[in-house]
């Protein structure tokens, strides 16, 4: 049965508000999403959460019932609280209908089927939680067969990649591991590793792609280090007609897997 | 001379502080941009802060130097200041080593030339101030002509609008207006509207785009309504292979204006 929680004191409000705190994160192995659209996007992909806050004015939404049914069933918590403390949890003065706590969980590379997929998204030192996010949900529209994320990358568990990536977290997978890693796995197979880059005369749109390609987009601000570059197979360039020198990293990772699914299709 | 302000209370740093709200800047008529890369650019262009804090530790950096060196000839207050207030200015722990008072800018419809670029963004009630910056910062990479917001839009001198153009709200005109203000101007010369658009079946890159294209994006949660699909010489969409039926808008609009820069060369 749902429980009914309006107190801000009360413990599991507590260890939910934790959450968005990455050190609270890494301890419990656990994170938050928020949002009827996510959440639903999770249960569909057979992810549901170990704890459930919806507001109770929202209990006889359909969505959030047969969420809440389903996480009772799976023996989770259900519980029916007030707007303001939805919006402690997400962190937002209009907060979302429903916030969900979830098990993190965790893609090795040898899980990954490179023939599962054409495009495969591989990231390195990416640094803004919003990027990862947004790149997930380019992960979800080209059907990438993973994001992985090379080095000290943002946490994909952040309250703010999970709200950017529109439930692409759970659609796409994540891999993070280090570069040797990647590389050792990556040459044991086929696979064109093809690098964005400032280096280079060959332009995004002249570089043909060879299935499954993996593109690699270096760290926000400095690019990728020179042994990456010097891994790739191609290296190519997106035009810069303006004043900077550089695009946002999610675009330019989503203008290039653009390109690669154009010449595929 | 600059000046030395090392009090929390000091009545600039208190104004220049709250132009991080929409109403003070709207009754100022000025905004806040921060970080020597975005100064910098700005005064490339020609636009210098009525004010400028600077960290004491930065001031022998040459370009902190020539900003203030400009600052001063222009009539503006210099401000050499302590990293802790940069950090209430900026509202980040890590502040950067600048920040400045900018006039506001306004550029109207009719000040653009539409033969000046092949390229025109149209983004219609953007709600998120990182999309719009990150829109302005695609608009420089694609030499667009403008960024022309349409209706009810963020703030684009919102710091975190600033932020995420790196300095292309200085080289990017943005206009402010309504649907029917710019269908009007539109027509009355040469110029294709191109809407991004779940109903249709036309793939965004099976259309021809004729010079000056205006790409036009919805609003993040809605797309358009339908009277500006309908005032579109063509709808064009992107492919979504995976659960999700759009993109991140900023990503959306780079994927087009590349498409559309990739047939013009």
């Amino acid at each position: 049965m749902p429980r009914e929680i309006t107190a801000f004191s009360n413990p599991l409000v507590k260890y939910a508000r934790d959450l968005r705190d990455k050190r609270h994160r890494r301890a419990a192995r656990q994170f938050l999403a928020e949002g009827l659209r996510i959440l639903t996007e999770a249960r569909e992909t057979a992810r549901l959460p170990t704890i459930l806050f919806y507001a109770a004015a929202s209990a006889d939404h359909p969505l959030v019932h047969a969420l809440s049914m389903d996480v009772e069933e799976a023996g989770g918590d259900c519980i029916q609280t007030t707007p303001d403390i939805l919006a402690k949890l997400s962190g937002k003065d209009n907060p979302q209908a429903v916030v969900g706590v979830f098990d993190e969980f965790e893609v090795r590379l040898a899980d990954l089927d490179r023939t599962s997929a054409d495009i495969w998204l591989v990231a390195e030192r990416l640094r803004d939680p919003g990027n990862l996010g947004t790149i997930l949900r380019t992960g979800d529209a080209v059907a990438a067969g993973a994001l992985i994320l090379i080095g000290e990358c943002v946490d994909p568990f952040s309250v703010e990649a999970v709200r950017a990536s529109m439930g692409a977290l759970f659609t796409v997978p994540v891999v993070r591991c280090e570069f040797d890693a990647f590389h050792a796995w990556l040459r044991a197979g086929p696979g064109q590793l093809a690098g964005l880059s400032l280096d280079t005369d060959t332009s995004y749109r002249d570089a043909t792609y060879a299935a499954p390609t993996f593109l690699l987009t270096g760290n926000e601000a400095q690019g990728m280090p020179p042994e990456m570059a010097a891994a790739c197979d191609v290296l190519v360039k997106l035009p810069m007609l303006g004043k900077a020198d550089s695009l946002n990293a999610a675009v330019a990772t989503a203008v290039m897997a653009y390109e690669v699914l154009g010449q595929r299709r």
